[in-house]
């Protein structure tokens, strides 16, 4: 951070003209490319779709005043180093998820989800309307970065299993793929994360190189055939209940922006945030259903037992972040606050309307 | 339907000179005020405040081509008139909820939300990437209108009662303002719907007009001051798991339209539908909690047995206005083969994570 924080105190002394430099060539005869980097392959399902629709929306929103040019993971820079090819300039914008750069600060986090924390549309709640968005802004600055949500694949599944999972004591020397906050809290009930990209974890199962591994859910999960390599689908997660994905934006070009582009940018972000995971629950419906009823996938739950324990090591893991890291501690007090206030009015409206459908539905 | 298909079709003979006419003077000097009438009072919590960011979003992305002015309920045209208001081009856009013209064709409740139907998520995975958008579509142009998604009070409270509801025989002769499908449902239990406006509900709590009423949620009742006029608050409500709103365009005005001025419009439609849940979810939270707090209201839940009643009935209702419309069978039919295959993946995911969450979170 130290670094990016000299940087940012030059530009700072410098004024306009260093922003104006870093950002050049600015808008040439008033139009403008804009690179984006991200974080998954181009045109991939859900996500890359994505990317593509978000450089789109501002291309055609501008009319043709910026033109967004679309850069799948590797072509530009790799995933996890789209960040800082934004806060350097050498992109403009990513499309990725912001615990990529959770090795810069563990606050990042917050802004894609958390173990038993909020729902997508809870998170939406706190970053719109009660201060997540005003602290990301605090957390990313001082990168020379600005970013808003840009998508969600909504609640993950549980993961691939070649084990079943019937008491805590199953889960002492699992291997499991399984980033973030969600790792450690496998690695705290005495299993061992594995970190591995996506597209190594069906080779990884079939080895038995791990036992498990979480990726997203039906529809991104039949696409790399782990019910190939896996014998059971566990559900529901615990580690990203919400999986936010979010638009950065180099925060000199940003300054450097007109009103009218900037609200462009948001917007588009914003109706990412909507459309895409819309179309996470329009396709794991139906993916789900290949998997049950083609490819005889057995589903199975995590005990109660095993959920409760899993509950309480993620406690402890959140809490030991919170207290290693000043700015991390200020984000998880805010995230922690609304999460208790807003899970008492989802237990009363959303989750027992979800219970009762159920009743209703189950008795014809 | 009919004058306004006539109006269609002559549009139609005389071709592009017609359409030029009704919606003159389209971009005098390349810029035009656009007029939206709305369904609700003007910066009214959540609604009014949406209504306006809407109206802002196309103001200032499009850099001022577009001016947008937003008009309350009333001080244009009345809520329920809007959508004329629009269909006729004395308005250009509204904003308000789809249910509010299921008196020109019942397939229009589909498009805000349905007893015992999909959540706000799944409505939205419908609307977006499973034909809804298509089917509102060929609803709407037959009047003239085009509409997107614009905001959503998410799943609405079960309502306020003077009389506790403690098995079917309870619904019978019960009098509650409740409008829509939601209404048929309890005059279908041998309850009494009343339709009145949101303004006139509190009176005829107060009075003993009606023995319940049912509005949004604890944001909105609170500000309504409900929790004096009735004893009891229930939860969750069957009647609408979603409740969306929607930005109306004139389908002259859209078509005439370039593609720039279209995408911002369907941008800013589509950010509302992201921010506006989030606002409600945010506000809900922190309302219930005065209304147990400081208000001392009590809390109630329908019986099980109560709940399968009304899913029951909802059943009947939806095949009976189903079989009286060609078109609202054909909205009903995609509408309800979604909800069947939604249902399943929501059971494994949202509702069983937040299941487990409570359970998590009881144990500390």
């Amino acid at each position: 951070m130290t670094s990016k924080t000299s940087r940012r105190a030059f530009l700072t002394a410098t004024a306009a003209g260093g922003a104006a430099t870093l950002a050049a060539p600015v808008y040439a005869q008033g139009k403008r490319t804009l690179k984006m980097a991200t974080g998954w392959p181009k045109k991939f399902p859900g996500l890359g779709v994505a990317s593509q629709r978000i450089g789109d929306a501002i291309t055609a929103a501008s009319d043709g005043r910026l033109t967004v040019q679309v850069f799948g993971a590797g072509e530009l820079v790799p995933p996890f180093e789209a960040f800082d090819a934004v806060a350097s300039g050498a992109a403009d914008l990513y499309h990725a998820a912001e615990y990529y750069w959770q090795g810069k600060s563990t606050a990042f986090n917050f802004f894609a989800g958390v173990p038993f924390g909020m729902t997508t549309a809870e998170h939406n709640a706190w970053i719109y309307h009660r201060g997540g968005q005003e602290l990301w802004e605090e957390v990313s600055a001082s990168f020379g970065v600005i970013a808003f949500m840009a998508g969600n694949s909504s609640a993950q599944a549980g993961g691939w299993f070649n084990k079943e999972i019937n008491s805590v004591d199953d889960l002492k020397g699992l291997k499991m793929r399984i980033p973030g906050f969600g790792g450690k809290v496998i690695d705290e009930v005495g299993g061992t994360a594995v970190t591995l990209p996506g597209g190594e974890i069906f080779s990884a199962l079939q080895s038995g190189a791990i036992d498990a591994g979480e990726m997203a859910g039906p529809w991104i999960d039949l696409g790399f055939g782990f019910y190939k390599a896996a014998k059971y689908f566990y559900n529901p997660g615990f580690q990203e209940p919400t999986s936010a994905e979010s638009l950065g934006v180099n925060l000199d070009l940003w300054n450097d922006m007109s009103a009218a582009d900037q609200q462009i940018i948001k917007l588009a972000a914003a109706q990412e945030n909507v459309m895409n995971p819309a179309d996470f629950i329009a396709n794991h419906s139906r993916s789900l259903d290949i998997l049950l009823k083609e490819h005889g996938v057995e589903l199975r739950s995590f005990p109660d037992e095993v959920m409760i324990e899993l509950g309480k090591a993620t406690k402890k893991v959140l809490d030991e972040a919170a207290a290693a890291d000043p700015m991390t501690g200020k984000v998880a007090a805010s995230y922690m606050a609304f999460l208790d206030e807003a899970a008492g009015w989802t237990e009363q409206s959303e989750q027992a309307y979800l219970r009762a459908r159920s009743l209703a539905r189950a008795a014809g």
